[in-house]
C-alpha cells in the first residue's frame, strides 16, 4: 500500500461531501489525503507559504466548544490556501441565546461558507449539522466520539517517520482511551492501513466493548511496549482523578508514564506521539517528550498540512484529482 | 419607484459620509443600495465569491455588544470585497479601562480605517462618534434606537421575494415592537417605499407615541394578517415576561404566534420574516418557520449582499456610481 | 546623527533575529527602522493602504495578558504588509491546561509562523520564548520590564514632530515610573539618540536604583516641566491608590496632572505624548491631551508604522537593507 496503488489506480476519486468520521474513509481516501498532505507539507516550508488554491472560498470556524490548537491549526490552513477564515465561539453565539445548533447552522450556511469546521461537546454533531445542511461539513472533534483530522495527522506522521510502509508495523495506545476520541479514530484508521495495534491503560480507563476492537490490551506496560515501532500517549485530563477514576496521579505515573526506561524496551527508534497538550511528568516523561525520536512537533505541522489536504478535497471535491 | 427611476436620472451620486439611521437614506439611495446588493448577491453564488475592489481598505468592527450574527455578516462582506477587517469586542477593549468612547473611537481612527461599523449598548452611540471621527461610521445597531443595515436587508429581501415592487404592498410587523430597533427602522424605510404597514402587539409591547407613526394598530393577530403580504415577526426578548410586560409565555403565544392556521389568513403566498435567532414556538411555529414562504434564511444571505454594498458605497462614495 | 549617517555607512546592516528589548539596538538599528517606519507611515496615508512584501508570512499574536490596543495595531500593520495573522489570547490557550509557556510556543512554532508577537504579565517572558525557539519574537510587553515597540513609536513620533534632530532636546517622563515599561525603554533609547531626560513623579512611583539612570528627577512638576521639548504623561493605573502609593486622587492631579498652565512653562510648541489609554484630568488634563501640541494620536499612527517595520525587518532580516 504506497504511492503506486494511487497512481495506478487512474479512476480515484475523491467522493466525500463531509469528513464526519474516518470510518468513512476508505485506505485509498487515505493514501490520497496523505500525499496531497505531503504537497502542502512542502509548500509549509517554502519562504513564500501561500498558494491561491481556495482563493475566493469562504471557511467557517465553528467552535462551540475551545480549542486554540486546532483552531488555530486550521485557521492557518484555511489562509495558507488563500481562503477567507472566520472563527465564531460559543460564547457570543445565538446558541447562548437558546438557538438550536440546526437554526445556528442554517444561518451560518446562508452566509455562502464552502466549509463549516465544527468542534462541538456533543457526539454527533457533525453529522447531525451535515444532515440539515447543504455545505461540507468537517468534524473538529464531537464528545468522545471522533476527530478525524487528528487521527489523519497522526497517520501522516507516522507515513513521514515511517518512509511510507504501514503493513505490519506495531504501534502502541497508552492512556486514558475510554475517553480518548484520538484512540478511536487512530485505531480505526491505522488499522485499515495495516498496523497492528496494542492498547494499554488502568482497567478504569478502557472502553467499554474494547474486546470487539482490532487490537491487544495489555494490563502492564513493560509488556505492551515490548518491540512496538510506536508509542502514542494519550492526555491524562486531571479531572478524571476527582471522577474516582484513578487512585492517585502519582500512582498512575509510576505505572503508566512512558519514560526512557520504558522506551528503550520498544524497538530500536521507535518514534513516540501524543496529540498534546502534554502533562510532563504524568503520562510522558521529560527525557522522552523532549527526545530525538518524538514527533510531538512534527504532529503539530502535520495538522496543518493534513488540514490544508481536507480542505482542499472538500472544496475542490473530484477536481481534485489533477491537483 | 424601480429601477428605471434611477437610471434616468443621470445625477443621482450617493452622498453619505456615514449610515447612521435610515431616516438619512431617500428612496432613490434605497433603490441604489439594493440594485448594488443584487450585484453582489450574484458574486456570492459564484465558485469564487471575491471581488478586489475594496482591497489596501481597512474595515474595524467594533462591537461594544455582543452580536456573532451580524458581526459575522460584515466580516464576511468586508473580505469577499478584499477588504482587510479587524474586529474587537467589549472585553478587552480600553473601555473596559473606563476609556470614553470617543477617545477609544479616535484611537481606532488614527490606525487609518477606511469605515468602523460600531454596535453598541446605547442609543445615538454611532451618531456621537460619527460627529467626532472623520471615517465613515456605520451604524451596526444602537440600542433599541436603529439597526438601518437590517431593514436595508429586509427591504432587499423584500424586493427580490416581490419582483421589485414595492408600491400598495401591506406588510404586518407583528411582537414587541416597543424594544425593535428592527421595526423603528423597517416602518421607516418600506414606508417610504410606498409599503403599507400595520403593527400588532399587546400593548405593553408598543411604543409610546405609536399613534403618530404611519402605520395600522391592531390588538388581535387574526385580524391584522388577514390579506397582508407579507408577515415580519421580531424576536420576543425572553427577559420582557421578568420585566412584567406579559402575562407568560403561554399566553402570549397564543395570542401573538403565527403558526400556518393564521398565515392562511394573509394574501396567498404571503412571504414571512424575522430578523433571527427565533424562539420557536413562542413567536413564530414550526411549520412557519420551515414552510416555503420563509425569508428568514434569505435574510441572511441577503445581510451579507446588503452589507457589501453599504461598505462599497461609504468607501468609494460618490465613485460608486459607475459600479 | 541622522539620515545621512546611516546612507553614509554602506556596511549597515540589521543584524537582529529578534526585538527583545531596545536595550539591543544601536543607535543606527533605531535609525533606519525610523526611516523604514516613515515610508511605510507614506504607505498608510495612501487610498490603498497595502503592499504584498510580506505576502505568504504568517504572523501569530500571543497576548497572554490582554490589549486590545497593541494588539489591533500589529494585526493592521501585519495585514498592511500582506502576511496572514492569527490571534490567540490567554483564554483558551492551553496555557490554560496548564501547559508551560515553553511547549504552547513550540507548538506554535511548529506550525510555522516567520515571527510570534507575544505579550505576557511576565518580565523576561519574550526572552524566555527566543532563547528557545526559532522563529522571530517580538516582546509585544513583559510585566514591568520592557515594551520596544511602543519606545520606538514614540522616538518616530518624536523624530516627526522635531524634524529627525534628537541631539540636545530635553523630554520629561511625569507620573507613574515604577511600574512603567514604557519608561524604562524610553529612557534607554531616547538617551542612545541624545536627548536629555528628566522624570517627575511622587517618591512613591519612583523606581529604586532611578539614580543610576541617565536622567535628572524632580519633585514638583513646575520645575520640572520648565523649558523642555516635550512632556511624556505616563497612565495612572487607578489601583495604585489601593496600593498605598498614593495619598489619593485629587491631591496626585493637584500636583501632577499636566495641564495647560504647567505646560506653559515648557519651552515653545512643546509636545505632549501619552501611550493611552488616558485618565482625562488625572495624568493629563483635557485642554492639554486635545491641544494641537498633542501627539497622542499621532503616536497611534506612529504605532502601525513602527511595528510594520519591526516586522519588516524581522522577516526580511538583512536583505531588508534594499527596501
Amino acid at each position: 500500500m504506497g504511492k503506486k496503488t494511487m497512481n495506478d489506480d487512474n479512476r480515484y476519486c475523491w467522493q466525500h461531501r463531509h469528513l464526519l468520521d474516518v470510518t468513512q474513509l476508505s485506505g485509498q481516501d487515505v493514501l490520497r489525503l496523505i500525499d496531497l498532505a505531503s504537497s502542502f507539507q512542502e509548500i509549509n516550508r517554502r519562504p513564500v507559504k501561500k498558494v491561491p488554491t481556495l482563493k475566493g472560498k469562504t471557511v467557517v470556524l465553528f467552535f462551540a466548544e475551545d480549542s486554540t490548537r486546532t483552531k488555530t491549526s486550521f485557521e492557518v490552513a484555511g489562509k495558507r490556501l488563500g481562503a477567507d477564515t472566520h472563527t465564531l465561539g460559543k460564547s457570543g453565539s445565538s446558541l447562548n441565546k437558546g438557538e438550536s445548533l440546526k437554526d445556528t447552522g442554517l444561518t451560518l450556511q446562508a452566509m455562502g461558507p464552502d466549509v463549516v469546521v465544527l468542534r462541538h461537546t456533543s457526539s454527533g454533531a457533525a453529522r447531525y449539522l451535515a444532515a440539515r445542511l447543504s455545505c461540507a461539513i468537517v468534524n473538529g472533534g464531537d464528545g468522545w466520539h471522533a476527530h478525524p483530522t487528528q487521527a489523519l495527522l497522526d497517520c501522516f506522521s507516522l507515513h513521514e517517520a515511517w518512509g511510507g510502509e504501514f503493513a505490519g508495523r506495531t504501534l502502541l495506545i497508552l492512556g486514558d482511551i475510554a475517553h480518548s476520541r484520538v484512540a478511536r479514530s487512530n485505531v480505526h484508521l491505522l488499522s485499515l492501513l495495516g498496523v497492528n495495534i496494542r492498547l494499554c491503560a488502568p482497567r478504569t480507563l478502557l472502553p467499554a466493548g474494547v474486546h470487539t476492537w482490532p487490537v491487544e490490551v495489555y494490563a502492564h506496560l513493560e509488556q505492551a511496549v515490548r518491540g512496538v515501532d510506536a508509542v502514542m500517549c494519550l492526555r491524562l485530563q486531571l479531572e478524571r482523578q476527582q471522577a474516582g477514576l484513578l487512585p492517585n496521579l502519582d500512582e498512575y505515573s509510576k505505572r503508566f508514564c512512558l519514560d526512557s526506561r520504558r522506551l528503550a524496551l520498544a524497538a530500536p527508534k521507535a518514534r513516540v506521539l501524543h496529540p498534546g497538550p502534554i502533562n510532563r511528568g504524568i503520562e510522558i516523561a521529560n527525557d522522552v517528550a523532549d527526545a530525538p525520536e518524538s514527533l510531538i512537533l512534527d504532529q503539530v505541522a502535520a495538522g496543518v498540512a493534513t488540514r490544508m489536504a481536507v480542505l482542499y478535497l472538500l472544496v475542490m471535491g473530484s477536481d481534485g484529482g489533477s491537483a
